[in-house]
């Protein structure tokens, strides 16, 4: 085999997996040569079936195998601008156009994309890849296999005024940023510096695009986030939580390891309890929608 | 008539025109020349009326007359970064410090503005013009005369990872984008690449600033999306849909054609028939809004 | 005193504040040297305590002196690109790989980081920062003293699009930005130029990261607004409003000086009087939750 494929599109040659139960429907007619899959779906698997009671996983690590990343040869190119004082490991890339400050640290064969910015005394951990236009602010510190995707901002000021008479005042942003080891990060995301202490992200946190991080968020391990969501200042998120797209997460509050939170909620106070919590309101016709808003407001008023 | 204005602030030489009838008050006083307007609102008009059922089409079409783009003259700037093997357009104009990886094709008169990132094998049809520091990845396919605002991303892996024990491993991104002809994308908006087939925008697609398109989404032709709206992975979206601002839309659904949804509405299953869907609530003072929020939740908790 | 830090992580030789309720439990264990606290907490601080009736405001100017910002050498990296007939104070600092085109002015001691766009004609007056990768598109006017960091974009097309048939064309968005002195813009916020007549950010807005603002919005003075909100076209925000996080705004509406909007709310009409505004829904857990939305679904359904 070949290359992988989706059930449906497969033709001779492909590699192909089940492992959500929507597309089960396609399994009968596909043209696969073979499809990974859990126990319980082989006997409808008309061509060969690699069972595994974790299929998806399984095709994880297989699809890998079958696709390996072409390793960048270690270089700075020469449009790169890298400041004297950063230092550089000899097995590292340096894109073009990207621009690397004095006291930065760049380990063993650490990618830089095009156009990537490292602020004065940040540190990247080795075999961490920065793809196109990453910014990391002064003294970030990233750790090792990471993957950074375009236009994520790691390490700009958090939203800190104090009101003085009806206008408002900068409070300095002088903590740092640290992330852990095997961090993914989406297109577009940022993530603000501490205000005073660091802003963390431990290893193995996953995060989706155009998520927003506030300063002094604390994210534990293996925590995953999809994409939009937002989380304010100085909250701290647990170990193994899935938190759905567009949540928004209010500041200086605690969340439990290993809860789940379904899109579109909001959360406004800690949540103490493993578990799944939810506010979101699926979409129904417009008008039918007009009415129950309107009894809500009524059922507000009246009480 | 040399310039165009809003009815409130014309003055003498300048073409209107009304198209909201929010702003119908505004026309009586106005000193444009010439205001563009529906039959049905030429009485109330004391300057030069020109009568069109749709004054918002005509006053696009003469307001392109009268702002022509100036044309950029074909060429490389000498500071952009362009890999052998690329294939530029004699036509093509590329901007400064922008990056063009190996393979790229860039059609007949396409435009890079400056900091651009083109990745290895990408290509751009004819006329299509990015803005400032858009960053297109390995592979992606757009079409012609699209337009792309600063800071978009096309083709970053979208967000797959299987679960192992409480971790995650990162399943391959491997497949492409495929943007058809006449898109428009606005500024920081994120395009996936498809898990292991594509993620498609099909022709006449307008995406305003800051939205999240996750993997293997379609997006049937013609629709337009405002402003914040996420699509999670595997959705399809039908043709001339109108999706507002802020829309959260859960994976794999499918949404008919001819469907609006208006801002800040959910969308969590699939939606088989044309029609105008919400779940949006709108404010209220804080203290009535409590009361609505507390009855809402003791209705769940008594049944 | 070197430093500042936290009350719960101070050790001798910092400075330490309390300003939010929720940190005074860590007041009388503090380490820190000294804390600054209102006069009602003076009497549980154990050590040295300064007296302000507003010591987050008192934290802000001491922390600003403790950590003066290195002022940058006056000057243009030799990777920096600036186009014949751009205007640039000699004691401006342009960063490398920043792009500034024809007939662009920036004042004294601006610092443009690296990667920066400054379109053609666009102004920003003196002692403004613009951080890495930030893109003002054409004719922009940008005041004095504002910070924005990396990753905004100003002055995009907005969305502006008129029917055809069912097909799309694009209305011209000839209109400008004009933001005034001492606005800050966090890192991935895009504002978009006018269709007409300007956007405008008023002296003193202070805006989180990725906000979206729509053409010819306006901001009044003095107003914050934080991340992840969107305001749609044309509507004007009033002077020391507080919008909170992931607030959606519709187009076209009006919003009084001094609102408060809390956070996951949808404004879709017009706010006349000064007070604090709410829709969104704290989470619960899941199963409570569909019962509650099923609940509020047959409220409407039945009336």
């Amino acid at each position: 085999m070949s290359r992988v494929a989706t059930l449906m599109n497969a033709r001779p040659g492909a590699l192909s997996f089940l492992a959500n139960s929507r597309y089960r429907k396609h399994l009968p007619a596909t043209q696969a040569t073979a499809v990974l899959l859990a126990p319980g779906d082989a006997e409808s698997c008309k061509v060969a079936a690699l069972i595994d009671p974790n299929p998806y996983l399984a095709y994880a690590h297989i699809a890998a195998l079958m696709h390996p990343q072409n390793p960048d040869a270690p270089g700075i190119h020469p449009s790169a601008v890298v400041a004297d004082g950063a230092h550089i490991s000899a097995s590292a890339y340096i894109g073009p156009n990207a621009v690397v400050e004095r006291e930065a640290h760049l380990g063993d064969r650490v990618v830089l994309g095009p156009g990537c910015t490292i602020g004065a005394g940040a540190r990247v951990g080795a075999d961490t890849r920065l793809h196109a236009r990453v910014s990391l602010l002064a003294g970030v510190q990233i750790g090792e296999r990471c993957i950074f995707h375009p236009g994520v901002v790691v390490g700009a000021d958090g939203f800190g005024f104090a009101q003085d008479a009806g206008t408002w005042v900068k409070v300095p942003q002088v903590g740092g940023v640290r992330i852990g080891n095997d961090v993914e990060i989406g297109a577009n995301t940022t993530i603000d510096r501490g205000a005073i202490d660091d802003t963390v992200i431990e290893d193995g946190v996953k995060l989706d695009n155009q998520i927003q991080v506030g300063h002094n968020v604390s994210i534990g391990a293996h925590t995953a986030i999809a994409g939009c969501t937002g989380i304010s200042g100085s909250t701290s998120i647990g170990r193994r939580c899935m938190i759905g797209g567009m949540v928004g997460i209010a500041g200086h509050l605690s969340i439990a390891d290993d809860v789940v939170v379904t899109g579109f909620s909001l959360v406004s106070a800690s949540i103490k309890q493993s578990g799944s919590y939810s506010s979101g309101i699926p979409v129904e016709e417009t008008k039918a929608w007009r009415r129950a808003v309107a009894h809500l407001r009524r059922s507000g008023n009246k009480e």
